[in-house]
């Protein structure tokens, strides 16, 4: 199999735009027609729900974007039938060409980070088959590496946060250190760690999560990092614009994907989708929601010359 | 239902002993007849091996430790059928009368948060039913307060990551600012969590994880956090001894809980306890080994006090 810094260029590539879609199910959001009563007493009837929901929502967008990001947390929310589903929507998300992220944040020393790496990593070796992960820096490199040893054998991805998107996210990443602030002692890791992996697309297996919420440090941290992919949480409900994202990107519109989940699957429900098609044609809302990020991207980011 | 650090401080005085088993169950160190031919490649029998194992470990340590960790990193490697092991362990073990902390290392910001929280921790109102889990503090305050809300509201506990066993963990954990190193500054708003959620034991709902390996850090950190339970790995084979854990105890030998798991849970297939019992005895093997670290604690750290 191609590394995964290469099957991410190309699939950009191809669909011509960065968009990441966030597949986030909550029942309270789902239209409800797709939620029979007692769905949220009944862990079986709510990952039917789920898997039926990301399903259609993979129909959507799979012709349209490069990959999809489920989060982990709202399947683990209703217990080991959540994880079933998630299973499932990985699968189903892959065999309609998309590349799939699972975003778990996932983090542990030693032998036990291998065993996440090994459990969620690899289309072929692993249970999960994700094409990347998200993990956490706190436990430092030896809580990392055996992620990015896996990700490196098995040809896939991970993805460290570095600076992120929510506000209370600088009590530590916003920390001043001698050699500045404690964000970039992760990402100058991070760095060395994507050259040492880097694919023939010169990014490597090791991407970081950086927040389109401080386009100051985004444009900082692409210097410092111009080797990595970078997963822009933050676009649209929490702020971020176009114009916030556009210094994640190199010159020619790659190096970035930016994330969309509730702007995007739940669209049906704000406006201006909501008065237009409404929760009866929620998967026009969300091709429409789709379209116009990638529009927003393409007309004020480098993004733009992708479609060149 | 009583609040969790309630709970946890009469386990620990009612069973007289700070031992936590850590539940990692790994197909290659089970004992070869509980391993039916082919379970490597076969989740749903990797999965009856699991729950067999760690039901046996269970049954065992039930009537002498407070609580078992299970770590879901091993559940999670096998796949879905994994989550399900672990869910039914966890029943198990709170059948047996112990608590349960679910080892999940997670984090996630705003209602990602609550939805890990809301499907992990409480006993009556969640999917996983864990009395507490283990989250890691890299995304800041916005990620922690959800889980301790929920926890507060489900009598429920939260451990956060403040200064691990690993070598690597200083990477991050020991940069130096103008008030004192990264984990100090976790270790402050830990402190202030356990104390506005504070039970009648004087310890709160917020707990740290402190590891054995730094007993320096750990005198520090005892001081620095006076109302909040400490989760101490690192014991056994990472190194760590009983007077290196010494310090995380209070004058009463309470305040911290102190965790075994592989030094435990496969004594069978080390000194001394393989020559005594080898393989075929490993659940007597469990039990020499947790009678063992119990002794040590009990001789060489203030949680001799809690014999009297």
């Amino acid at each position: 199999m191609t590394a995964f810094a290469d099957r991410l260029d190309r699939a950009v590539t191809l669909t011509k735009t960065p968009v990441l879609v966030g597949l986030d199910p909550r029942l309270a959001s789902i239209p409800e027609k797709l939620v029979p009563t007692g769905a949220e007493a009944d862990p079986s009837l709510a990952a039917d729900v789920f898997k039926r929901f990301c399903r259609g929502v993979i129909d959507v967008v799979a012709p349209l974007v490069p990959a999809v990001k489920p989060q982990a947390a709202f399947f683990e929310r209703i217990g080991p039938e959540g994880m079933f589903a998630l299973a499932e929507v990985i699968r189903y998300a892959q065999s309609m060409g998309l590349l799939v992220i699972f975003d778990g944040k996932r983090n542990d020393i030693g032998s036990t980070a291998t065993a996440y790496a090994q459990g969620i990593l690899g289309r072929e070796e692993s249970a999960w088959r994700a094409d990347a992960v998200t993990v956490s820096p706190y436990l430092g490199d030896d809580s990392l590496d055996p992620f990015i040893d896996v990700a490196d054998e098995r040809d896939a991805g991970v993805f460290v946060l570095v600076k992120t998107s929510n506000p209370g996210g600088g009590m530590l990443q916003d920390l001043m250190t001698d050699e500045g602030p404690v964000y970039r002692h992760v990402a100058r890791y991070v760095e060395r760690m994507a050259q040492r992996t880097a694919g023939d697309c010169g990014y490597g297996a090791v991407g970081a999560v950086v927040g389109a919420t401080y386009p100051e440090q985004l444009t900082e941290l692409r210097t410092v990092m111009p080797h990595t992919w970078f997963l822009v949480p933050g676009y649209g409900s929490q702020g971020g614009t176009a114009a916030d994202v556009a210094a994640a990107f190199d010159d020619e519109g790659k190096g970035a994907i930016v994330n969309n989940s509730r702007g995007i699957i739940f669209a049906h429900a704000a406006q201006p989708y909501a008065s237009k098609f409404g929760a009866d044609r929620w998967q026009e809302a969300i091709e429409a929601a789709t379209r116009d990020m990638i529009a927003q991207l393409r007309d004020e980011t480098p993004a733009g010359k992708l479609v060149i």
